[in-house]
């Protein structure tokens, strides 16, 4: 295994392959984001700068402005900040619901602001995406967005509900993984298609069937890759301490494998975990080869994603460019 | 004093006052608010049942419908059911925010089922509000909500910004409660109006303006006299103890007044405060005659935004209706 860097190759591969376009459009994408935070005086701009500087991969703009495809134009731009937004409020919110420390190894809003100002700063952040959206007159896209949002809330409230349960089925939990993370990736890819002077001909509706299925399945491969990592670490490439999801209470697929390969995983108790057991439990997860099989589900996923990138729906440059981007969601890992 | 019922008379008045279509019409807004709640199975139905069955009086649906008309239709049902359900998940996180143990006499979602599951069962209420306004194409009404969540999620900024400061400027506290309380009852209003099958003529754009002076007065008056009811009391008609904003660290006009009056007040310290000296502090401030000024000011306000419904903008009927709201806002409190 090599180490790689915070940005995934592939993911600059698409940026560096794609038509100047889109980063031109990524860059239209980032000022929108500053404007609206900036726009909001120095008390909320100290908040969310902090949410803004620690980045991210931009993976949900960028798989909306490639299923926009260059007709897509600012109504694209607007709907990509807009989904990052809910992402940024989902991720502030998540981080007070599990009074996290860390994330992407600087402190989480919640930490240094409190959880008072963290919760309303997520709300501030959520309003605005349907306040862009909504100024931009995009009925579609307002729709899309806030079924999105619906089903984030009720992932987590299923991560609430399943906590410190090991012997919950796998099924449960890919369930609450598309809720919570791949619903977000399928709005992405569909609100991107539903930007005006988006071209989709006779073929739309197949298409837009087969891009829902895409943008969930690469979701999903995503938060398994995910679970893997916070399992495996190591802490200074994941910004955070191995084993943060099972200090939480939150049950992952690595988990559950483990614990049916190796039944005496099935009594420990996640309640009053300490970091330093946490690091042994990930080891037990790590040696019954769990971590392999989740590894290879999501291999799995990937490529029968990028399977439903058929022509005529799909011209070359978007197969190509989607491709790289279902490719990135794994090669992160590798 | 004479003490009232929950249920303040003049809002029933409204509803006896008014054609048997304003009662129905509320009744389609409880059976939406209810099956959203219900359709999202046993887990969330106990958090919202309580947030639900604590009830409220439906201040913000009512005048949605009013400033409709019989005319508003299935539009402005929705609306009014999208406006109580973001009141809703503010007033859920509000109580994250406040660890607040009761509200209406009744345990808090946070208090009962965690903070965790209280910050996601608010976000669930707030994306159902757009989704569904989404789902009947009321660009307008998105537009006006998100517009008014942005500024509930400044408010609570600025709450926490100012919290513990007593010698804040009375014009600051005002514009805090601009955005915290009367955007919402200034987007009830206008949203009301923007309800399809709404007729409003030549006269649209004056009467717009009128209407949102008219919901942003009203709305102002219900916070500041709520403020006063928080140092009066008493508890077994607010459902809170005395003094609850106080022991948040909330400080709200009667305070800002009493300490011009009594300048020993300003050096008081809300950190730490329990909920004795809490009361004792209620009484200093009511004793300086702030609470009777703050009542004052609110009935000035009353009795502005009555003024402005004038014709032909606004008919007789709506008139007289809109008026018995803006005295029960008042009255409440008498």
């Amino acid at each position: 295994m090599t180490r790689r860097s915070a940005v995934p190759p592939p993911v600059t591969r698409v940026v560096d392959e794609a038509g100047a376009w889109l980063p031109r459009r990524l860059g239209e994408v980032e000022t929108v984001l500053r404007e609206l935070l900036d726009g909001h005086g120095p008390a909320l701009a100290a908040d969310a700068a902090s949410t803004l500087a620690a980045g991210g991969k931009r993976l949900r703009p960028l798989l909306v402005l490639l299923c926009a495809g260059e007709g897509g134009g600012e109504a694209a731009v607007c709907a990509g900040a807009a989904v990052e937004l809910v992402h940024m409020a989902s991720l502030v919110h998540d981080d007070v619901l599990d009074d996290a420390p860390l994330r992407r190894g600087r402190p989480t809003v919640a930490a240094s602001s409190g959880r008072g100002r963290a919760t309303a700063a997520g709300d501030l952040l959520f309003s605005r995406a349907f306040a862009l959206l909504a100024g931009n007159a995009q009925a579609t896209a307002v729709e899309l967005l806030s079924e999105a949002s619906v089903s984030l809330a009720l992932g987590e409230l299923a991560q609430r509900r399943d906590a410190h349960l090991i012997s919950i089925p796998a099924e449960r939990y890919l369930e609450r993984c598309r809720l919570k993370t791949a619903s977000l990736f399928e709005c992405a890819c569909l609100i991107g298609r539903a930007a005006p002077n988006v071209s989709g001909a006779g073929t739309e509706e197949a298409a837009s069937g087969e891009l829902r299925a895409f943008g969930s399945e690469i979701g999903l491969a995503f938060q398994l890759l995910d679970d893997v990592l916070d399992v495996s670490g190591p802490p200074e490439r994941t910004g955070k301490a191995r084993g943060t999801d099972l200090l939480d209470g939150t049950v992952t697929l690595p988990l559950i494998l483990a614990a049916e390969r190796d039944p005496g995983l099935r009594a420990a108790e996640l309640r009053g975990l300490d970091p330093a057991s946490a690091e042994v439990l990930c080891d037990r997860i790590a040696a019954t080869g769990a971590l392999k099989e989740v590894r290879a589900r999501a291999l799995r996923m990937v490529s029968e994603a990028k399977g439903r990138l058929v022509q005529p729906a799909f011209d070359e440059e978007a197969r190509r460019l989607l491709g790289l981007v279902a490719d990135g969601v794994v090669e992160r890992y590798a």
